[in-house]
């Protein structure tokens, strides 16, 4: 498995890649910076060119340029990549136009003169123009013969069960599920990766990893900044269709399924299905929304360019969600995300129950969690009591820690897209959403999402660049969840 | 508990410590630098004095100088400790020289004009003369009325569980347990201590403490010199005498028990009885002795100074001990001492199974291990499995760690002869070894010991600065410890 | 869910059931009485007529009489069923005789003038003819609107894998998965569905369900009686395919299987496909076969008509079974059935580990053992200990027990065919075999078959009316089994 | 250990059994017909004779008259018995008369001509002149050598802590531990004593006997008399001092002891003593109290004579105990003991949680019961839930049983005092009460007792033939225990 991984570049059939929406912000920042990270590490196939596709005229050295930009290493390899880079600009809803790209594509594939060829389509599109672009391809564009054609898609997939299922179904007539990849760019995360590692490949864990034995499991998402200008799409979807249905409902689900019968992406895929269906909807009464506010520097949500004056999109969510099963039944998972906080952070933060003994009743005993952040800075640490170095008998809060940047020499990670545009080409599915998935995910959150509509319900304000609403901390208290005040992980300043 | 803690001095009755043996090696070595460790930390009554007793004429000036040369710290403070000593030389053997002592103490005692005194006897002695020291003791020196009188005594107890019981009986009919305080010193290490907490203030730690999740125990001791011209006094006891039957026989006590009742003195030996009684006497077939070589640069055992030339006494050895109960019942402890080997160090090393998921098949899974290292360099950590940072799905070894050194500031560690004496004055029997704890360590030990000893086997040579013993790492193979060749815990350098 | 149950005979849309080979062996003895039962039961639709299809030329009056010869019960209510009853004669193998017999069943059932009708086809008949039938039905008698049309087949489901998927995906070409009921018929038994019962409305059996706590799983089929004539057909598929495949493999995938989601079928049969799939091919040397020989009295399987004399097909098998997932992994599943053997019975049999404290090593101490007795007799009793009464400390067997004959009066057990056939009309699949269930199912002994054929491999023979063959008892010994000799369950002679 | 069992009688050294108290109630009811039984069983000593002790003067043949009266069996063994007992009247608190009594004794012991002889003293005699008799055996009557001399005693062991402490005390200044038998004759019933065996020797039952599986524990103890005339002494004690601080809490002990090291008398007692340390003292507000009216037929206990009018002491009792260790913290063992109620039982009920997977939500899922019938009618039998038979899908409550009646042949259960004094003249200490269990025990109730005495609490009165005080059942259910109305256990009416 691993000797051939650094052969990948010597072996493949000749690539296409064709990067739909290429004059688009995600292309410039995301999708060309990571073909670039795999071109230095020598991970495209020899032959590979890679076309971008949009709407927008623009000479080649300007788009060239555009893309550029975001691109970071060595200049020379930087030029020998942006030699691999066309552009092309076509519409998105007449054939005539994807036709006539296709004979472009056509032209530069015979000059390989290779019995087969591949082609990736990368949609760095917007969703409304998601099914006309899909047809696009799938009448113009796919290869009938001779290599595959794989079509990588990026979230939103709908903004409720129905319109998830109306995408699912669009698609399903034009593409087989083996060719579609469903981007959560957190599955490409080390973090989240090193999460099967750690359950699976460890035998210490698995015994503790229960409700017998866990208080509580907190999936956190912190961003330190607000919209920033791009609050006009935000607000059609605010933080849990943005972050909390997908990303970390992602998350949530590897914590938390079963052991799958093998590594293979179908069983595990399979064990995250089986998860998701034990997992009841969301409650309205289980959920703290907030919305924050702007000060004398800093603007507020509503103050964004194109966020409605009276929006009551949120843009913080905390929430907390059971799963039935033998293994987590009365267990809480707590999630919360949220923009413009106090600082930046994503982590899963285990909280163990106090111990069963009950030796130590006059000392401040606080409670063992283990932790795994996801970004930024890497790493794993489990709080523990100690005794307190010297003559004294008092009892300590420290902890057992992995640190990446301590540990590993000129750590080096690549960005999530990477990996998982590496695994598109590879054919591997482990990292990408499959349709049942999405759709049970869905399903959880939308009466929530019905109810909130409906009703009209307003987020609670809460101050830029503090922890989120008051009620999220309550929540979490109310759930079990004992916040240890005087500990500071050595690890957040070092 | 704690607030008291640093009252000590303030509030106690004035107190005399003797000294027996204070011309010796021990005492020099260990008694008086942590009477003065005490002294320093404030941790003394503020009416002390210690007065030494041996045998051999000195004058006070001459004997300060002596005990003086081990003592660290500031020079005034040391110029304070002294003061408060004093030396008086007597027979071992004669009522009349305690007598005279006795009256020597009470004229001393008189000036502190205080209703009560107590005094603490420390027994710096060898066995030979332990039992008629403690009758001049008990006859003349313990006082009857005003304060208490303590005794405390230094291993060797016993040779066997004959001489042990005939000990024990001897000193029932002097002093009373409770004022009895038999040192182990490795109960007053750090680490040793720290077990306790580890195990009981966590709730991580105790649902993986058993035969189900742990594959082995092993508690290693390990010296990097020999005997250095003690042999002679060395040859008498041998390894298993020395350090086995007593120390490493505690640390696993503690690493093995059920939680006790309370954190109470007797509650925690009656656990360690409870536990001993679950062990089945060590078998010869399960037991490698070693006596180490020496080359041209050092001597070996047989070399030294006061050893016969014939000497079959181990320096090495390693022995399979099994505990009859539902949480170890089949699960190998695994306990190795040894002088003259590549490393100075004591450590308890758990090693978990592997994990029963089998998903990782096709990569090496090495097996998780928490580490207790007891010292040089106080550390615990987790040895675990983690996904090899980058595009790679390979694992890796890492560990969760806490090395003292990394994570405080200024750690300063009192010597564990410090706190024992600290506990004896504030009569807490915690750390000390309780009769019925001594007679089950014995009944374990005594019928190899009888065995070698009729049998005249002889111990498997091995080189000075080596491992051992070949057939010790090959005993701990045959028990399922699976040795880890590749890595090595960044700790051991730092 | 129970409410409804006894109102289907009134609410019921009319219904056609065809049974396809009237004039065979199983029809008579199985499906005729099966329908008789649900009719006396008051379990069919009020409106239901019963067409018997196959190629005999019979008068009506000649197929009620042969049909009515193993019903069993009131003669009127006889009488009332067989004027339900009709027949038809036709091909199998031409589209004409089944458009003829279209014909008869719209006359029929327009008598009824209902807006909806529903059929049932039952196929009674060889696998050789099994796919030209489904062909027949398919083109001329299933029902293209105003109401459901299911088919009924029952094993032979192929010889092997391939056979197997050859017929899956011919039938699927014909059928959808929904409309297709494949018996089992050992799913349809009162013990084998108390399984799911007892497993998981207790909570007393979950925590004990686990190779921790069990040594070993054996499900035992026996028959006291010998192939009596059918051995033609029977050399054919041999008892692996008879019994073990399908039968036993269902009990196992019972007991054995983690909970479900929920108890939907599709649930349910996830749950078997999932363990299934972590069971390793059969190994041949983790098997025994056996043939049964003849006596004076009793003929030998060879000496049966239409078994040729050379044959090599095993009456009997015993084979080992490993579950490769955390519950399991490690823990033998011991599968036996075997004909003319002492007696007949099948049973689930869980024996459990010995006591970990070894409080009694002085007694002989049996282990536990849960027993689920499917047939004859149902019952379930639990082994175990318990002190002798009286005066002396001796340790006796005994059992906690069930068994239904003593606790329920007038006990009424429905057939296994009744069950199977009215869940059929209910819709629910349950208790039937999924595609992929059949197919994880045949790969587990495909290779074995394969090599016992390839090697000409011969069977142990044993003595008609004995234990099996000696090697069976031999192998349950080396993987661990305890027999217990002097114990006799009292139930056995009840 | 049991080979030896039946040769008691031969092997034996000449036996003196003195019964103090001769003339009294509980020696015809209990102590004489306990030794009968003995001598039936062939299990005194071949040489043994009975003495009576007491102040009342009486002729030899009224006395065996007397006695005779609760003797059953065959008459001429009956005489044979009555030829071995002699009556000796003396005062209780003179030392003439026990020193007249012990040349009585030599003479008739110097007939045996046998270097040793044994003496037992079994104490039938009201608290009150307990020390004044000990004293006299002490002085007087026990053994300088040549045999040993055991005191068998009964309850009251004292009132409370302070006055069982005193009488510990007091008899250890006369006899050592080891010859004392402290008699709680509920340690010598069948059911009890199996206890141990079905949880040690047993391994089904270890595994679920901890809080996490089970959800209470109640032991009742029910009389459907009342006091009967006995009142008067009975108003001393009341129901808590008469049954429930010794005979239910013994039971309670057996039921939550962890495994004890090995069955020796000692171990076991240790385990109890360790258990019943982590019980905190009961709660005057977990705590039901009941007096019993009476109705025109039958009189009340304050109707009883000797029963002051105002009597506020209890004759029923229901309390909950918690056990702070890791089996038990956090689960209520509930207490329950009274007179004239509705039925005579003594039993043990385990309830256990609901199972944790809620597959069959909509069916009336009762919990899982392991129930142990003390008496009457001793019994094993553990509720489940298993699929009604028949074709409809629901679930019926039945159960596992073992009734001793139906299971064994010619049951004949020794009395709990026959074993009890077989023990003591074994010297099997097993089932005997040592000091510090005692003193626990005590410890446990003292300041309940205090506070009800102190605040003069009033009973709650409950109908003569009731469940007892309405309270009573709403504690249960207030800590949990669901009473499940719809099923009884069919061996109740057998």
């Amino acid at each position: 498995h691993n000797a051939s991984f650094t052969q990948v570049a010597q072996d493949l059939t000749p690539l296409t890649v064709v990067v739909l929406g290429a004059s688009g912000d995600l292309a410039k920042k995301k999708t060309y910076p990571a073909l670039f990270g795999l071109y230095l590490r020598n991970l495209l196939p020899k032959n590979t060119i890679i076309y971008g596709y949009a709407r927008s005229h623009m000479e080649l050295n300007d788009f060239k340029k555009r893309i550029s930009s975001y691109l970071k290493g060595d200049e020379s390899k930087k030029q020998e990549f942006l030699s691999m880079c066309f552009y092309h600009s076509g519409k998105y809803d007449e054939k005539a136009s994807y036709d006539q790209f296709s004979e472009i594509l056509k032209k530069s594939e015979e000059k390989w003169n290779s019995t087969s060829v591949n082609r990736l389509f990368y949609m760095a599109i917007p969703p409304s123009i998601f099914l006309e672009v899909s047809k696009g391809i799938h009448d113009s564009l796919i290869l009938k013969s001779g290599g595959w054609s794989r079509i990588v898609v990026e979230k939103p997939f709908g903004k409720d069960l129905d319109s998830s299922r109306h995408l699912v179904t669009s698609l399903k007539k034009l593409f087989m599920e083996k060719d579609l990849f469903r981007i959560d760019h957190y599955l490409g995360k080390e973090m989240v990766q090193n999460l099967m590692v750690l359950r699976f490949a460890n035998s210490v864990f698995e015994p503790l990893w229960n409700k017998q034995h866990i208080s509580s499991i907190t999936i956190t998402f912190k961003e330190n900044i607000g919209t920033e200008g791009r609050g006009g799409y935000f607000d059609e979807f605010g933080i849990i269709r943005d972050v909390m249905q997908n990303h970390l409902m992602q998350v949530l689900s590897l914590v938390a399924m079963e052991p799958p019968v093998s590594m293979s992406a179908d069983d595990i895929t399979n064990e995250k299905v089986r998860l998701l269906r034990c997992i009841q909807p969301v409650r309205l009464d289980e959920t703290v929304f907030g919305q924050y506010l702007g000060n004398d520097k800093i603007p507020g949500y509503l103050d964004d360019e194109g966020v409605p004056k009276d929006s009551i999109t949120p843009t913080y969510a905390a929430a907390v969600f059971w799963v039935n099963n033998p293994r987590w039944r009365g267990m809480p998972f707590i999630l919360k995300c949220g923009k413009a906080l106090d600082e930046r952070k994503t982590e899963v933060r285990i909280q163990f129950k106090a111990p069963e003994n009950f030796l130590f009743k006059d000392q401040d005993i606080t409670r063992n969690e283990l932790v795994m952040r996801i970004q930024p800075g890497e790493a794993v640490y489990l709080k523990l009591l100690t005794k307190k170095p010297g003559l004294e008998n008092t009892i300590e809060q420290t902890e057992l820690d992995l640190s990446y940047k301590n540990r590993f020499e000129n750590l080096d990670l690549p960005d999530a897209y990477e990996r998982l545009i590496l695994d598109s080409i590879k054919g591997d599915h482990n990292l990408f959403v499959r349709d049942d998935e999405l759709d049970i995910a869905w399903q959880i959150f939308t009466p929530l999402l019905e109810q909130m509509e409906k009703r009209h319900l307003k987020p609670e304000p809460y101050e830029f660049g503090s922890r989120g609403p008051k009620s999220a901390d309550e929540l979490s208290k109310r759930f079990g969840f004992q916040r240890s005040t005087g500990y500071k992980w050595p690890g957040t300043s070092k």
